[in-house]
């Protein structure tokens, strides 16, 4: 961490400091500039954040945190990209993109079964869809909750497709476990630490959504948040971010692939469904997204938008996925991967 | 709601959004414009969303909602501005400004009792602190959870402050409502509706913080959930919006107390601490959200902010928060409010 | 033009309303809500934006425009793609991606002559080079203007690609259009609107990149002050917008490709070096651009970054620009184009 | 500035690194830490910012300036704030609040001679009025120009106000400054540069408001344009930033008083007519931005708002500016100042 003086700091702020970073544990490091003194403390600065706090002392004008803060995440601590197994069948981070498709809700039987054939059919490996759903308004459809689990393992069974669902509590996180192959976070609980910890306990791969306002940094410290419980199994996903922007629903980040690439040895995917919330544009952002190296997909496919209980908008029809599906696989290649 | 058709829509498309607007049960109105034609929808479009999903058919541009989609935090339901009772001598929404002041976590007896006095003394009305602390990293000070809530109910006991702490997590919402006379909801749970659900049910006033990321819609749709749980009693929170702005830690969005106080009855409060990230902004922001309309304030006040164990960059010493209160009291009588 | 009245708004301020939408040369056409009245204001209401206005009236709450404030930029008007000459040799718009490549600024003869023969050699078409220079610091490097310029058209010569170069006041428009193939208004100048209606009067193609805060329809009338000046000859280009994150430079919005594709007839390149300012996000964004539809890059290329008068971070090395342009035609043809 | 190096940069990287610094002519100075290196380099690190090209070295992680790139808008430089002369009246920047007020566009002579007299008898001490209107339209109304301007001179000559108007092109800055007591140069022509190199050439005080996306910093950096020229005479003003929230026109910043404050001796105003674009928020906006420390205001007034030429809706009718007048004294002497 280093520590900047404000320029004509007292020589007795400046001691204070030094005195202070060594009371932490941390080895002080004064370098004498042309009009202010800018102080560094060696140590591993991780899980004492409390040298933050130097900020409020008198004679200091800022602190500039330099080690990352996540661990587990990193790839200083894991070089080589991380291979998570979703079923017998499916892994994801290696050379194959996933792609995760499904109705954005559980509405009944016969659509989530129609739906789940018509992926499987088009190339998709893992079916989504909500059974708890996190909804901006409590007027709004709330999901069929456990009924609507049990219809995804209907439909896995019929398919031999893995599910990925959304857990909303840690209530009923063991609940979801239960039938789900792979737990989703969604955006509006990324810094929900209660579920996140509570996801960390069980034994599933986790898909997590980027915050609609997170930094990539916060992005991989909620990562860090499951991993620290002992679950490693991470998959990051984006989703898109809240900008000025009102085109599109969110503006999908798609340069946080190659710079999370940089940064962890998690796999990333990209939601261009939600992140543009209109199916004229998932194609061409489910193209650019592959382009730009990510591991994975996850689109929202519906038989009859026009009367989807939520997310109408931004549903592909089977056809138009399957369409989707034949582009996907000549990008992939272009790239050196494959669906 | 309004279905804009794209210019030189087929006849057959505006038919057909005809007949599901019908179907939906709402009586469309249609208004031939110059180069395209806007369908009106009239009826109650509250709890039937699926409205939205007439953007997915064909020959339809846009759909704009007219009606706001929360109904018991409307100004449409209850004219008259909310005062919520917080304790035999405090109530929020009136004529008097409350300020609820408090160190951001609560780290010891003596910490926590000096404060509270501290903080008595120079006239704030409740008392805050953190027992339960939602941080961004897994290693840093989570809080002393049950044992922080035993010291507020201390700290009440010997001031007689009602105190305010935050609830993170369903399943211990019953064990804070035990201890605390106002349950927060962070800025980061402010759309984890598994939480705002639950502490809808109990009977506590609630503290809501605006997310990082929430338009002003959205936060009175999370206060609806509150609400349409049976809960009534919500104490609005500007705590600053995430933007590009780096300067301060958050953008603190003034203008949204004017704007919530012509849109719901609810009592809007602002924290200027966290809505600037550091103590010399603290004042000025307090001030101004008091000019703007504020019905109350959150500071966070510590004895000894460079030793806080979380936030001690934005915290004031009991000393300044003292001549604060003195400047408050002054802007407060200038726009005819009292403290 | 919609206008949406208050619940309750009195019989009195409707008709005064429509009165007001008379006078104005619109004819009203009332909808009857259930909570509120909405009126429809039909007539073409751009060049009157005055109707504006009408939010000031008594018991108005909203209005809510319909028709596009563009026209010339429009699909409305114009529904093939332009395809924009350059030179003799290159045209931009049609099945072709146009890679222009080239230093943040020219610095000197032999920097911009070798520049522009590694580019050339890896297939540019056109070559880019800074000699008027927008810099946010007065005391940065501003650039070798006309001598700049003369060294552009040396490179032009010697290697036949034609140039772009930025042009930042009105008062040397007319220098730069003497030497330059292609007019470059930058981000900061987005909505300078005495400069975009100079260059709107010169005859030769203008690159118009997007503000750095402005939204895809801002983008369009900033385009539309350039068309109706009588230059039809306009190339938009995304470069990045402002977000709260700042792991990239700017956070280079991918989706206005196929948002602007949806809009207007005008041809739309991406530059991915200001676009994340790090040469190592350049190759996926710039992969990923072309998979999401652009017809065209932007591309810094410098022989010694580490050296460079500006933006040596964003730039690649000709040896790195080289493989890029070898992967990038690969994905070009896996979606239908070429390079 | 401080260059971090990556965990596990080779020695021979580092080398390279400190041969670079010392070729710059900065004096290098290397901190060991426990997982990787950081090196300082000393020496005034403005006017040569080539530094940052470091960041494209081999091991370099990242850079971190230390210097503030300003100098003569710095506090460092002139410690006491700037009282800027604008009539032999009127001066800005001491314990009296400035309020400049009037319509955004002149329109005409009835309507500009009205709203002068209005303003000047509410007790405004500056008249604001477009001539020469920046429009995200170019068939919106652009201004009445020179005519515009003899008609604000004439308003000045009947009531004495000085008057300030914008100047929206290097070419008709030297006409406009020939009429205006202050030349305003707006939000999007902010980081124009041209514009403010020629209005740092002449000799009248500038009023620069902050652009929509410009942090802080480059707001600073844009006045130091202007004062590098040699104009000293450089007003600030906060006329709200672009961020998700739509409810407002913009994001009225307030924070960015009690910062810039804090870095420099420039007054620093606020415009609460567009950073909220409504009427109804510009009453408490403006007394939050004087309880925040603003050394002025800048308000638009309409005889009219209905039938204004632009921003009807953010304009105040004189009866409710005079209104706001006599709450603005009050809570003005709250804060130790006058109007």
């Amino acid at each position: 961490m280093i520590i900047v003086m404000k320029a004509g700091a007292a020589k007795k702020d400046r001691d204070e400091v030094i005195k202070r970073i060594k009371e932490l544990g941390y080895k002080p490091h004064v370098i004498h500039g042309t009009t202010r003194d800018v102080i560094g403390a060696v140590g591993d600065e991780r899980g004492k954040l409390v040298l933050q706090s130097i900020e409020s002392m008198h004679g200091v004008e800022s602190v500039v945190p330099i080690l990352k803060p996540y661990k587990l995440a990193s790839k200083e601590v894991k070089v080589e990209p991380s291979i998570i197994r979703i079923s017998d069948a499916v892994s994801i981070g290696g050379k194959e993109i996933i792609v995760m498709a499904g109705p954005c809700s559980v509405e009944g039987e016969e659509q989530i079964i129609e739906t789940a054939k018509a992926v499987k059919a088009a190339g998709a490996q893992v079916l989504r869809g909500g059974a708890f759903k996190p909804r901006t308004s409590p007027y709004s459809f709330q999901g069929l909750e456990e009924e609507g689990l049990k219809l995804l393992a209907k439909a896995r069974e019929i398919t031999g497709l893995p599910i990925v669902t959304e857990v909303v509590n840690p209530e009923t996180a063991d609940l979801v476990a239960e039938y789900s192959d792979i737990l989703q976070i969604g955006a509006r609980n990324a810094q929900n630490f209660a579920l996140l910890k509570k996801v960390g306990q069980l034994r599933r791969p986790v898909l997590l959504k980027r915050g609609m306002s997170m930094t990539i940094q916060e992005f991989l410290m909620s990562a860090e948040y499951v991993m620290s419980e002992g679950n490693q199994s991470v998959i990051l996903c984006e989703r898109g971010i809240r900008t000025f922007e009102t085109a599109t629903r969110n503006t999908l980040d798609l340069s946080a692939i190659p710079v999370l690439k940089g940064m962890t040895h998690l796999p990333v995917i990209a939601d261009p469904s939600h992140g543009t919330g209109n199916y004229h544009y998932v194609a061409p952002m489910a193209l650019a997204a592959v382009a730009a190296g990510a591991d994975g997909l996850m689109i929202e496919v519906h038989p009859d938008p026009e009367r989807a209980s939520s997310d109408g908008p931004q549903s592909l029809k089977p056809k138009k996925f399957d369409a989707l599906m034949t582009k996907l696989r000549l990008v992939a290649e272009s790239v050196d991967r494959a669906i």
